[in-house]
């Protein structure tokens, strides 16, 4: 017998991409940062550890708080703090969906966003892409009509692709919430800097951000959303009183404040993500615009679950990718390889690696 | 117009314990332990903020579920990291509780169990403890005969007193599961180490933990959970991938790797306590026996909020708690103070503050 509720029990629960603990890998497949943080975070995380570790955190995360909204050009009370873009995402759906309320999402995309609405009780529905990514005005408003969320990544993983804010305008339900989910959005060629919710329907949309990525903090854990304040005080209500802990909370603080350290970052990796694209493009592949810290590479002929073995006994890891239900795909069958962008270094050893495992591929 | 759910719009949130921010104050308001931390978590926090910041945590927690299952004496798949125990509270409830289902309690007790299952559409009741803090048979087993959960804090809280494991046998609802909240468990003269989940009953039980309180991690927010492998593979499924940060997770492994440390620091406590006891009832205080690391101590004549508030003017925090509904209660509400026990210097300053206080109290 279980006393487990029956969608928790349905529910596979989502897996995330390979972690190996030990060193020695190139680890191309969850969109980490292959720079360090910022000097200034180990600073602060310095002073933190020898600091009141003993004592409680600031459940509001004040400093935190500041610094978001320094760069934001917006209230401190238009941030929320949160333990990853993750905990926000489930503080999103646990505030405004109820058993049976709809949230849509397009897809391809991340399908954490499915497992969540599960873990909730809600339904879920798909606003299908077109082949080249872009929106099919009729599919998307047709889901957008019932939604009560939309939840639409900017730029969109796997794809890498950035929409406009023409676009993203489109994506508010009539009757709910735009969740427009920038964990990448650094990595665009000109960063949003919550510009939309100043506008004329900027209640309606709520911005999500992480130090995952551009701040090199995956390990952290620390993440943001920014919206008008009434969204931010409902959703504070959900969170866990002490959710970012002291040194989350000095290490993100510190990282905000070094907007200097995160653009030269950035700014590397959108170079290497041009170089990485014109190697793979070089090899056949078809590689999609990218916008983001990591491209998507298809093959026409070898097989990508293939190339992801071969690359994975040479310790390199991508992310192998399977969409079902794409109705433009082979087989209905999305496949293909996420790469993300790496330091040069581990790019040319990734695009050598590459160029030998294709020359030996089955034909 | 809102698009919160109904029940997030009408709840008004937790409110936790004062947290100044600045020094200078003796806190006894939060139960947190005077006492630093083990020098092995400032160590292991020192290597890993030179670590790899940039990268993912272990998803899985995997040496800091080694190091629990070895002091309680079970395997790793018995254990469960959280990002605090509230986070813990946080996965029971939406693990098991589906919208109008019941958790009950007891009370007066920890009334943040109520806010979780308010957010999460449940319902709960109370079970009604006797002014000796014992339990009323009759009301209890009423109580628990629909209840999908019981959560008990053991030793309780505000009251300090612990319960002995047939009491606690006795709480297992019909229909339902027990989750044991040992926050302060470590406190006890003889603390548990999961005998309960091993005995008859073992797979109906789960208890949870927290490093906040004997191990001096309340900047941290690391807790655990420990139950049967199937409950606690159930309950992984609604945790985000990466809960636990890295620097978590090392001075969280650190810390339960130094049991000697949390021992030492809770004898002292037990010896503080024993004194403070001691202390307040020489001045006209009833003091519950406690097992915790707090005594709840209430006054026959000087009003406790009046206490509080002049114990505040001198920077000493102490925690002024009412409950409604209490049936033995004066009025039917009962009050009083929640003293955290610190240092032997800062229950002496205490101590003295409150002597000159109660000298001038109103009569």
């Amino acid at each position: 017998m279980s006393f487990f509720r029956p969608n928790v029990d349905q529910i596979q629960g989502y897996v995330p991409g390979e972690q190996p603990q030990e060193t020695g890998w190139i680890k191309l497949n969850t969109n980490e940062n292959p720079y360090p943080p910022s000097p200034r975070v180990i600073e602060a995380l310095e002073r933190a550890i020898r600091g009141r570790l003993n004592v409680y955190p600031d459940p509001l995360g004040t400093a935190f708080r500041s610094a978001v909204a320094r760069v934001f050009n917006v209230e401190p009370d238009w941030v929320l703090p949160a333990n990853g873009s993750d905990e926000n995402l489930t503080i999103l759906i646990r505030s405004f969906i109820d058993p049976g309320e709809l949230v849509v999402y397009p897809y391809p995309s991340y399908i954490l966003y499915e497992t969540l609405v599960d873990l909730q009780g809600g339904r879920h529905e798909r606003m299908y892409l077109r082949s080249d990514w872009t929106w099919d005005p009729e599919v998307r408003d047709e889901r957008l009509r019932d939604a009560k969320l939309a939840i639409v990544p900017n730029p969109n993983s796997p794809s890498g692709n950035r929409w406009g804010d023409d676009e993203i305008l489109k994506l508010i339900p009539p009757s709910g919430l735009l969740v427009l989910d920038e964990a990448y959005g650094d990595f665009a060629d000109t960063p949003h800097r919550a510009e939309l919710l100043r506008g004329d329907q900027g209640e309606r949309i709520i911005v999500t951000r992480t130090l995952s990525k551009s701040y090199s903090l995956a390990g952290i854990r620390m993440g943001f959303a920014i919206a008008h304040p009434d969204l931010i005080a409902g959703m504070r209500k959900m969170k866990d009183s002490y959710n970012c802990d002291a040194l989350a909370l000095a290490a993100g603080t510190a990282a905000i404040e070094d907007q200097e350290w995160m653009q030269q970052n950035a700014a590397k990796i959108r170079a290497t993500r041009a170089r990485l694209t014109t190697a793979l493009e070089s090899m056949q592949f078809q590689v999609v615009p990218s916008q983001a810290n990591f491209v998507w590479a298809t093959h026409e002929t070898v097989p990508h679950q293939w190339i992801y073995e071969q690359l994975k006994a040479r310790r390199i890891l991508v992310r192998f990718m399977r969409f079902a239900g794409v109705p433009w795909a082979k087989g209905e069958e999305l496949s293909g390889l996420r790469i993300s962008i790496g330091t040069d270094e581990e790019t040319d050893r990734f695009v050598a690696a590459l160029r030998e495992i294709l020359a030996a591929a089955p034909q």
